[in-house]
Parts: C-alpha cells; sequence; structure tokens
C-alpha cells in the first residue's frame, strides 16, 4: 500500500484516532517542533481537548491531575531531548500510584540517533522500571504494508488498554519522525484523514481491548468470612486509594463490613472514606492518628487487620500495627505490594469493593461491640480535643480543619506532601459532606503539587477545588500556575501553609545538628508570594491559621476568581503547640476505655 | 572490624573524604531526610563547599554549571524519590555534552524496596543510558569487614575518574541509608571521622585514579599532513566544545595549523575560537552563519574539511557541508560520533590540541592563499553588512550584538538555546576581547539555562557573567533565580529577549498551520517579568534592542546588583528583518569572489 500522503501526518492520525475511540479525551502538549504530527493531529481531532503547556514538568504533573479525577487515560506529548526527562518525576508518581498517563514523546529517525544530532538523546526506555510498558514505534514509511498500520492501532488501543489495566499507571510510546513533520499545507490533512477514516473501516474494525474484575473465590471468601468470625477484635485499616477507584460504591461496601464484622475502621485522608454520607453508619475511629501519637492505646491488641489500598500516611497508626503485629490481610485489585512492615500473611490480589461486599454477605452480623465502641469513644474524646485546638487557632493544623470546614459540599481537596497531608490526616476528622480528596502519595514528592491540582480541577472546572500546600512545595511549581489563566480555572482556590522552609524536618533528630540544620534542611527563604499571586493573575490574602482561613476559602470558591491564601506559620511553635494538644489527648481520650469497659 | 559509630555517617565520611582527596570541591544538595548523612559529610568537611537548592531540577543544572566553569566533577545530592527523578534533565545534558557531574541519591534500605514504602521508587540505575557508570551502593554496616570500607574509598575515586575521564560525563552513585541516619548526637561525629582519618592512613593509601592523554601517533599525524598537503582548498569547522577543554592553548594550536595549512576556520559561537587575542592571526570566517545562509558562495567547494568538537550549531553551514560532501576528518579525544549527516570518513580519537600543534609543525606552511582570503573576504563583506544592521538596531541581533559589546574583557557568556545560540552565531562576529562562552548544546533543552548560567557564574564569583536567553526558556527555570541571594552572586545580568512566545518556530513549515500555529506553537503569553525581578532581588530595566543593550550590560556588570534587562522583541518583524539582512549579504557578500579573483 503505498500513502501519498506525508507519512508523519498518517501515523499521528491513526494513532490519535485510535486513542479517541478507546476513550481518552485529553492530551497535555508541551510545545516543540519535533513532535509537529501528534500536536496536530491531537488538535484536529473534534473528540480530544488540548491543553498546552510551556514547562514539560508542569504538563506532566497536570496531565497526572486530571487523569486523577478523570479516571482515564490521559495523553503527555512533547518533543525530543531533556523535554522527555522532564516529564520523568511525574512519571514516577503515575506509576507508583498507579495514575494511568499514556506518555508520547517525540524522537528523532535512526539515521540521527547517537550520531551527535541536535536535540537528539536515547529516548528508548527511558523511564526504566517506572513505566508499566515501553515501546519504541516504527518510523513513519512512505509505502508501508497494511500490517503496519494495523499495528498501529492495536498498539494504540494496548497502550491505553494498558494503562487503564487492572494494575494501572503510565504508558511509553516514542515516536521517531522525520522531516518534513508536516504535510505540504493544511488542505492536505483531508486526504491524511480520508485514508485514517478508510483504514478504520477496515480490518480489525472496532477494536476494543478489555479487562474484567477481579472477585475473590467462593473459597477465598468462605475463608476470610471464617478468620473474621474468629476474630472478635479486628481492624479495617484503609490506605490511600486513587480518588477514581474511591467512590460512594466503595464507602458502602467497607461501611457494610464494618458492621457486619463489628471491625472499626480506620481511614487514611486519602481513603476516600473520610468526607461523605456514609460518615453517618460507618464506625470511623476518626482520631486515630492524634490517639495513637498520643500514646500506648489501654486496650488489647487486635487479632486481625484487614488492610485495603497502600500503606497509610500515619506513622502513628504504622507504628502501633508493627507493634501489635497481628496477623493482616492484604486486598488490593492491582495486585502490588503495600506492606513496608512485612507484616501481611495473607495478601489478596481481588477488587476491593466486590469483596467487601461479599463478605459483609457471607458473615453473620456480629453489630459494633464494646471492641468498637472503645475505639469510637476513644476517637470522640480525642476528636474533642482537637476540635478544641482548632477552634483556638494559631497553629497549621487549625488552618487545615477550618480550610476543610470552609468547603462545599462535592468540592476537591487536593492536598500536598510533607505537613499539610500530616495535618490532613490528624485534623480534618470524618465529615458527612461528601469531599473527593486527591494526593501525590505514590512517591510523596513535593515537586508538582499545584500543577496536579489544577489537573484535578481542569477536569470538572465548575467544581470547586482547593489545594493545601506548604511553602517549599509551592515555590517548586510556581510554573504550573499559569494553567489557572490559559484554561480559565477559576474555582481553585489555594491555602499555602507558610512556615519559611522545611518545617517538617523538626520532627527528626538531625534537628539537634546546628548549624547544618537551619542550613540545609530548614532551609529559611523570605519569598513573596504575593508577588506570585500577582505574576499569575490571583488575588491575595493574607490570613492567620484559625477559623478565618475557613471563611475566605468559603468566599474564593463561590467566586470565580482563583485566590492564594496564604497562611502565615512557625514551625518551632507549631511542634510545640502538637505535643501540646497529644499531652491533652492522652490525658482524656486514653483514659476512655477504663470508664467504657 | 566492628565499628561503634552510625554507620550511615561512616559511610558517607568515606566516601566524601575520598571525593575532597580526589579533587572534589562543590556539592549541590537538595534538602531531604534520607540524603542526611551525606549532607552532613559535605558539610562538615572543610575542603568542600556545599551550595543548597530547594528545586532538584535547578540544584542540578546549577551543578552542570559549575562543572561546565571549572572542568572539574560537581557532587549533587538528594532524596528518595521524585527529587531523584528532577535530576534527569541536567543528567541528560551532561552526559550529552560530556560535562563531569556525580549525582549521588539517597534511597532506602532493601527491606523498603519495592514494599509500598513512602517516597521509595526504583533508583537502581534509574537515569539508564544517559550516565556513564551507575552503581547502587552497599546498604551501610554496623560491623563491615575491612574490604568494604576500602570498596567504599575505590568506588568513590573511581567515580570521580570516571566523571572526568577521556570521556567526561555525569556517574550515578545510590545509597541506601537505614535508619539511625545521624549519630546519637553532633558529638559522636568525632568518632566517625577518626575511623575515617584511620582508614585513610591504611592501604591503599594516597590512591590515585588517572588517565593519560591521547597523542596521535606518527603514523596517523603524517597521513593526516599528507591528505592536508594534497587538498589546498580545505576547511577548519569548530563545533561547540567544553569551555573548560577550549582554552587558548586550543586556539592557538588551531590558528597555527590553519597558518600552515592555508585553511581559513569556521568557528561556532561555543567552540572557544570566536572571542580572545588569536582573533588577530587566526583566519576565522566570522560571518560564515550569515554568508552560507544567504545563498551558495561563488567559490569551489573544500576538498577536504576538518572537524572539530560537535556538530556545528549553524543550519547554513551544516547545510553548506552537506551539499559539498567533502572528505572529512574529525578529531575528538572522547571519541564520540558527533556527525549526523554521516559524511565523515576518518575519525582519529586523539587530543585535538596536541593533534593540531603535531599537525602544524609536520606541514611546510602554506600561508593564506587565494583560497583562504577568498572566505575571509566575504566573510568581512557580510560582516560589514551585519554591522550596519546592528547599529540601528531594533531587532533581537542587534541586541546580541550590543551585550557582547557591553561585556568587560574576560567576562563570562552564557547562551540559552531556541534563538539567542543562532543570534550570537550571526551577529556574535569574532572579536579581540576573551570571553568564555557556555551553552547547554549537549541535547539543547530549554529547561536549565538560568541555573546552569548561575552555577558558571558561581564558579568565580568576581568575574562577571551574562546570560542571554528568551522568555520561554527564561519562565522555565525562574525557581533558578533563588541561588542569586543566597549564594551573594552580584556580578550577574541577564538579557531577557522577550518575544512573548516561541518565536523560533516561524521559522518552521508548520507556521502555516493556523490557528494551531499561534494555540501550540507559538504559545503566547503576558508574563510580567518585572514581577520576577522583584521576586528573586534584580533591578529591573526594559531596554529597546538595539546598542542601549550594550550600555546597559556594562553598567549592570560593573555594579554589584544582579540585574534583569528586558528587551522587548517581535518575532514576525525580527524574521522579516533577518531575511532582509541576508539579502543585503547576499547583495554584497556573495560577489566578493568575482573582484577577488
Amino acid at each position: 500500500m503505498t500513502t501519498a500522503v506525508n507519512p508523519n501526518a498518517l501515523w499521528a492520525g491513526i494513532v490519535v484516532e485510535q486513542l479517541a475511540r478507546c476513550g481518552l479525551e485529553a492530551a497535555c502538549i508541551a510545545p516543540g517542533s519535533r513532535s509537529t504530527p501528534l500536536t496536530l493531529a491531537f488538535d484536529r481531532h473534534p473528540a480530544i481537548q488540548v491543553y498546552l503547556h510551556l514547562d514539560e514538568r508542569s504538563a506532566a504533573f497536570f496531565a497526572l491531575g486530571l487523569a486523577q479525577a478523570t479516571g482515564r487515560p490521559v495523553a503527555l506529548v512533547c518533543t525530543s531531548g531533556t523535554a522527555a526527562a522532564e516529564f520523568h518525576p511525574a512519571v514516577v508518581e503515575a506509576y507508583q500510584a498507579q495514575i494511568p498517563l499514556l506518555v508520547l514523546t517525540a524522537d528523532r529517525p535512526h539515521e540521527l540517533r547517537e550520531s551527535g544530532a541536535n536535540q537528539t538523546i536515547d529516548q528508548v526506555k527511558m523511564y526504566g522500571d517506572h513505566v508499566l510498558w515501553a515501546m519504541d514505534v516504527a518510523l513513519p514509511e512512505a509505502a508501508p504494508p497494511a500490517v503496519a498500520l494495523r499495528n498501529l492501532r492495536t498498539l494504540a488501543a494496548r497502550a491505553y488498554a494498558c494503562a487503564a489495566g487492572l494494575r494501572s499507571g503510565p504508558v511509553h510510546l516514542n515516536f521517531p519522525f522525520r522531516k518534513p513533520l508536516e504535510p505540504a499545507s493544511p488542505a492536505a490533512f483531508q486526504a491524511v484523514e480520508e485514508q485514517v477514516a478508510a483504514l478504520f473501516a477496515q480490518p480489525p474494525g472496532d477494536l476494543t481491548v478489555a479487562h474484567g474484575e477481579i472477585q475473590p473465590t467462593p473459597t477465598q471468601v468462605q475463608r476470610l468470612a471464617e478468620a473474621i468470625t474468629g476474630a472478635e477484635r479486628g481492624l479495617i485499616v484503609c490506605g490511600p486509594r486513587r480518588a477514581a477507584a474511591a467512590g460512594p460504591d466503595f464507602a458502602d461496601a467497607v461501611t457494610a463490613l464494618a458492621r457486619a464484622s463489628g471491625y472499626p475502621i480506620l481511614a487514611d485522608p486519602a481513603s476516600g472514606l473520610r468526607f461523605g454520607p456514609h460518615v453517618a453508619d460507618a464506625p470511623l475511629v476518626g482520631a486515630y492518628d492524634a490517639l495513637l501519637a498520643a500514646g500506648d492505646v489501654p486496650w488489647p491488641p487486635p487479632q486481625l487487620v484487614l488492610r485495603l489500598g497502600a500503606v497509610p500516611t500515619s506513622a502513628a497508626l504504622n507504628a502501633y500495627l508493627e507493634r501489635v503485629a497481628a496477623p493482616t490481610v492484604h486486598i488490593r485489585s492491582s495486585g502490588v505490594w503495600a506492606d513496608d512492615s512485612h507484616l501481611v500473611h495473607s495478601f489478596l490480589q481481588a477488587d476491593p469493593t466486590l469483596t467487601c461486599r461479599r463478605l459483609a454477605a457471607e458473615l453473620s452480623p456480629r453489630g459494633l461491640g464494646g471492641w468498637a465502641q472503645g475505639w469510637l469513644a476513644g476517637s470522640r474524646a480525642a476528636g474533642q480535643v482537637l476540635a478544641e485546638a482548632v477552634e483556638q487557632g494559631d497553629f497549621e493544623g487549625a488552618a487545615v480543619a477550618a480550610a476543610i470546614d470552609g468547603l462545599p459540599a462535592g468540592a476537591n481537596l487536593f492536598v500536598g506532601n510533607s505537613l499539610p497531608i500530616r495535618h490532613v490526616d490528624r485534623y480534618g476528622l470524618p465529615r458527612l459532606k461528601p469531599l473527593q480528596v486527591f494526593v501525590n502519595r505514590g512517591a510523596s514528592g513535593i515537586d508538582g503539587i499545584t500543577s496536579t491540582a489544577l489537573g484535578v480541577a481542569a477536569a470538572a472546572p465548575d467544581r470547586p477545588t482547593l489545594l493545601i500546600t506548604g511553602d517549599i512545595s509551592f515555590y517548586h511549581d510556581m510554573n504550573g500556575l499559569l494553567a489557572l489563566g490559559q484554561f480559565g480555572l477559576g474555582r481553585f482556590g489555594v491555602v499555602l501553609l507558610n512556615n519559611r522552609g522545611g518545617g517538617i524536618f523538626r520532627r527528626l533528630p538531625v534537628a539537634r545538628f546546628e548549624p547544618s540544620f537551619t542550613h540545609l534542611f530548614l532551609t529559611p527563604h523570605d519569598l513573596r508570594f504575593e508577588l506570585v499571586a500577582q505574576l499569575y493573575g490571583l488575588a491575595y490574602q493574607q490570613v492567620a491559621p484559625g477559623p478565618a482561613v475557613g471563611t475566605q476559602v468559603s468566599a474564593c470558591l463561590a467566586e470565580a476568581r482563583p485566590t492564594l491564601i496564604e497562611v502565615p506559620c512557625d514551625s518551632a511553635q507549631d511542634l510545640a503547640m502538637g505535643q501540646a494538644i497529644l499531652q491533652r489527648v492522652a490525658r482524656v481520650a486514653l483514659q476512655v476505655d477504663e470508664r467504657q469497659n
């Protein structure tokens, strides 16, 4: 088969059409010449929305956010050279957090590789083991055999299916293109598109690559039910999950299992179980982090731990689980190991929603007995201490709790790493209003937080999105804020906890190693973020850490103007306040059990 | 051998002490917990200067700049996770441009790998083929055998030697560390340092890993000399070279060869041959880019091309060389291929300075005959056209030429990619004043230009450094400017050619593909860079593209306050001006030969 059309345009046209038929709706593109065939093909496709980014690092994290929020693969396009390496941090996060991404890098043709040609680097498998699959696509040919064109279709469909598979994540396709990179004129695209259309009318026709759902076998359900029945004292520990996988169905299924087993739920902020109507019925130990950080709980250890999702954020919870070393069952559909304490004795690769439902149906309902009530009473008492502290304000946790208070039901909450996620874990107690919580907890980097949050916002621009982040994270990805104006993301707010440096390091032993500590860990700076707000067109407010943060969050998300709410904090004072709060928790909450039992 | 000391501190102490003995003087460190052992060891070492950076991407490019300017390896330290992936773009550039870097990434111990542990990714060989050597260092042990500790010394010495080898570039050492990451107290470092000192008194004692120089054999010199003698019409084409390898010795050697062979020199701005006292004697075809872009030169093709360095920047020169397809000899000490036109028929891995000297001595001097005089006269005529245009101003090339005029002798000039390097190539004609020119032309990325320039500046803070960059490059790496205040880099200026988007793309065929072109290639923005200057403490000036730029450059570098000189440009008008200038060059310079001969 001879093609009269530009081979690059044909190649890209086939791939993009196939991706669109698989369900692709968004492509994040960074400018460049070598990627012209892909850029034009995406831009011309009516079903695909294109997001243009000038900084490839931000582009990749933005795509990650879009994919997090939609649960579907997002394409990412760049030119050859270091641009492709700029994607690497977000690719790592996508791999670790199982977020579907299609990384499409343009490359030079084979005669320019390893030849000293400009902007030419070795891009073949350049993300190493941080992608699920990597292919170097064939160089477009002027006279391709039919099978080569069919291969482009199966390649695109398989890449999409792999990214969105049972274990989802990033897939890398590297596209060598030889000049001329575009057809002779815009009009010549008509011939390309006719040829693409003709091709899709031929076998393999309406190509689909799908996967089923992993159900636990009846025997597996029965054995697990027996284990639960045999263990009166159990815990359901839910770590972070992909937001797209953690909807109301999941919350209802876990709630049903908790009520049937009599096991309380310890739910990470990113588990999908913290905020929503199920909170009315679910035995949630909302304040587990403060409770377990305050000291040893006075009640006996669990006899069984059911784990869902990734390793929880709470260091106190992980230390507790390691200390009690109870038999642990981990249910995870991706099959990816997530137990760095190496205490899991039974790992089941199965869909957790299905498994919880089956288990709940299989069990004779035990109801919430003394074991669960002890945890819940402890949590209520601890929660009371936290709520009082939050009301008085003047520390980062108060700002975070107030920000959550200020969110309207149905809002997105993106929580940055380092201290913010730990504050939300401790002070962001369960609420009945539904909130979608997003994090980058795959590799827990601080490098692309803002862009990921903006990608989440772009997935549904009418839904308000709040980012809670620290100053070092915010500094890292200020470039990402350019997206605000470019994509008209109005209902976006940032609560910037500014403790002027790496406040989290105060919690580490290295804090005693001065002057190295201040210079190389605390790293004080005096960046004036008001100027950054001006640069990127955000409204700006400075608010003390306390209830006023909630008022501002509420007001800013109701308007259509993105706002930077800077909250000046003092990390040394904050650490002391946190310790004082834990002492109060220890006094009231860890005594609860004595009154209960 | 049993160690009572913290094993991580011992491990890091040995490695850092060995690196210092090898000659390491600088370490760029990004904050993080897991890297504590390395961070503290570098900070405590009296011979090593530590540069702290908050954004790992900027840190890595800054280290690249330091290494470019000093010609010696620079260490780069980060914590585990995406931080290590942030180094990737600069690692790629270092590999391509052969800049010595020691990339030291902290990792989690083996029990946390692939276990779902926080901030844990697969870092083993994570830069793939973009490093010269990658090793996963042994986990520190409490009771290491003596050979394990000796291995740390040889490992460090070999890593340093590899990075600074005949083919220099980045080396990756990945260090797993298990908690506790630091000694029990700062005082406990004394025991660590005593043990390190004791170790260095034992075999292998004063360890050195060195390499010689690659000299051409007498037969190779003789054959090359015969080829030159047999070809009256020859060219010496010098592409970009590492600044550290392109000193006055190199310039003198190439000049000697040129005079002995009668071959004119076509010298890339980054070849080390554009600016310096040798310009008085060297037959430099200063305006080759304009001359060859203006049309076919009227004189006959060369019979021999001698190439040094990487592929030249000038598209017109490369197209000319491909058109004439003369027998081509390439001399390069690294042995790395650099000929994407695949016309080299004889590649000699040997030191170019030595080889040029030997050849000059071997030849019977031919002097500069009609062949060379034709090129030189053409260049003078073209140069005259360019100089007149520059004087009238109002285009980017005029700003660039004026900026170079404004530089004091001995200054550093860092030239950004995309348009700036092409402008310097065309309008930055040879001058007698010495200037050290730096570029990132390994992979020609636009992502880390500012930080690399700041690294160059930091290598000798008293020497003025000017960065000429475009707006998209500048936007990419604004974070890097934090280094200005942190390291007190006063004598630093930026000439920002702001054409508000990707002006270079106007030169490509895709410019006809509207509206995609404007949206996805030209990518207009309205960033107010004055705010960025304010954020990072630079003085700010806006200057029209013309001679005034030189005045401002001269004034700003004489003061101790870093300055952003924004030059508003219009890329459409610029393209038209450039074409008009070439038409004038074609009229006057390409007719020269007729009058000459």
